[in-house]
């Protein structure tokens, strides 16, 4: 099974293939976009080891000249720091990069920011490709053209918009993934679900077995379903002025909770799953959905490998670190919750209090 | 005597305000757009002791916050490292930034590219506006929407296109400007008569004396019919696919000189002057100019005071740079120059045989 979206973004819209592999059409992909003779395949020192190989020897039998850069593997290196010695490296390769220069991001999330924020600055900007080698970054990293490093002051504080040329999703790279990364993906898919697509709540209640046991069909059919919602929100609003938003879902409270746990100590899907059943329960408490709603997605969570309870958060930190959000405007923080099943919206009026209680819910 | 002009680039377009005195408007341009409440100036020590209190009392009586970030003034601090200094600054503001608020670029050349690829890259992108304080950034980089910092392999290497909200050019500024500062602004001047407007050269040609003497009428006539030319050749090439090419002539050669010689050894505008000269003599040497409009180019510069003869330069040397230049494509050097007065042509077929010959004019 293969399957084939088209991110509509005008004269940036680009093809994200997915399938199982994928990763072995790089080189041919590459040599298709105009001008490029010259690949520099960036990544961590983890997926290196696993599809490096794969990803040069692609490239090399496809013709072009090929370089690779390695950056030390983990969230805590998705930094300035990192994005320097990324940008040394590939500002002395010999011979020289120009603006024909391909730019290939390999890796999870923090490959395709910081290679992505590598690729939108260098020489003002040099076209790239994302071979995303996770299934959080599948769903989420690989559709939208952000990119960005880390601060001490929050995730993600600089970066820049920069679409790609195409996307390769091979679904066998989910092969190697540790059962939390996969579990911090489909927080992701679950999200997804909530904010725009109910049938896809069903199809993955009806088919969580085949999902963690990495059926390459159904992965390929979720990573599709999911890829396909999140370019239509932001082929609609490509910088994140109004319905892009909505993508926001549980991620200002796990943010928040990121911070406030320090990176790192609970994972990105961890807490978005957290945050995403706190927005419920804020929902549900204000009468927008069904408790039932709020049980439905927890169980769901809890079968894929996701936490939906936690005692002990302190929500006046939480609160202080959200209205630190980039998303906050003037100090005020802006929630997204569910309406109904497939539908979210944006609110200004959420207090302290209403997330206290919320938090609540999940403590018990 | 006051000048406006518009840099059309559809939604992006902004306008150009010129003329003594214009620093006291800033607050009132900065409440102007929507939604500022919060305004941050970046300029360098220098200018900050110069004309950073205007600045800030102006944005104060406008009703603004305000933030003043200070980095260290001079060429060789437009680096990764100033950068991470002023985004570490501006990212631990308290209250903290949001996407709302507005960057101030204050300053010369250095302090609106800096400012600018923070502007761009700070919360993936907040809006600014540009204060330039020297007559190369007037009519330079002022327009454009260029920012980016150096990396020891090369000028302007990593950086963003970023359209600024507004430019406001205070002529005033420019009393404080050192001759040899001055001059550096007055060779983009001659650059831009060279490729677009034998008029333009006229006018210098005739009022040398009332330009070196800081007069504000002929320097907010010269500035204006400058940014016109600067903004008409963006206008209709914004990423420099074409003949925004147009504007490299002399600084191919230029930057090639400046490295060699080490940042810093020689201006901008005079390496810029020598090779806008060298280009005149690779034009005249191929049949395409006369030599007399070289003598009349080399005339002037000389009467500006800028530099234009130079013994002892190594071909071999400028041609290796020249091959690393960033719009060097496969490692073949492309050229810009002069087919008449007032009109310039893209040349890939210069040799370094060529190139030796034009500087050996230079020479004696």
């Amino acid at each position: 099974m293969e399957r084939k979206l088209t991110v509509e973004l005008g004269q940036r819209s680009y093809d994200v293939l997915i399938g199982p592999g994928k990763l072995a059409g790089l080189g041919e992909f590459a040599r298709g976009i105009d001008g490029v003779e010259f690949a520099v395949v960036v990544t961590d020192s983890t997926v290196a080891r696993l599809h490096g190989n794969q990803a040069v020897d692609s490239l090399t039998q496809a013709g072009l000249r090929v370089g690779l850069i390695e950056f030390a593997a983990g969230e805590e290196n998705k930094t300035l720091g990192s994005y320097g010695h990324v940008m040394d490296a590939l500002l002395t390769l010999e011979p020289p990069i120009d603006r024909n220069t391909l730019i290939v991001a390999l890796g999870g999330g923090v490959a395709g920011d910081l290679a992505g924020f590598v690729a939108a600055t260098a020489l003002r900007g040099l076209r790239w490709l994302q071979c995303p080698t996770t299934l959080l970054a599948d769903v989420d990293a690989s559709v939208g053209g952000k990119t960005a490093v880390d601060h001490p002051a929050g995730k993600n504080l600089i970066g820049a918009f920069h679409q790609p040329r195409g996307v390769l999703i091979d679904v066998a790279t989910l092969k190697t993934l540790s059962a939390e990364a996969l579990a911090d993906g489909l927080a992701e898919c679950v999200k997804h679900a909530v904010i725009r697509d109910g049938q896809l709540l069903e199809f993955m209640e009806g088919n969580v077995d085949a999902i963690l046991s990495r059926d390459a069909d159904i992965l390929t059919d979720l990573i599709g379903r999911n890829v396909a919602i999140k370019a239509a929100v932001v082929s609609a609003d490509e910088t994140e002025a109004g319905q892009r938003a909505h993508l926001n879902l549980g991620h200002t409270i796990g943010h928040a909770i990121e911070i406030a746990d320090g990176y790192g100590e609970v994972s990105h899907g961890q807490a978005v799953s957290l945050g995403m059943l706190a927005a419920c329960h804020l929902a549900a408490a204000r009468g927008l959905i069904e408790l039932d709603l709020c049980r439905r997605i927890e169980d769901l969570l809890r079968r894929l490998g996701l936490p939906t309870r936690r005692a002990g958060m302190d929500t006046a930190q939480l609160w202080r670190i959200m209205q630190h959000d980039k998303k906050a405007r003037g100090g005020q923080v802006r929630m997204i919750l569910p309406v109904t099943l497939g539908a979210v919206a944006a609110f200004d009026d959420v207090t302290p209090e209403q997330l206290a209680a919320a938090l609540a819910e999940l403590a018990d």
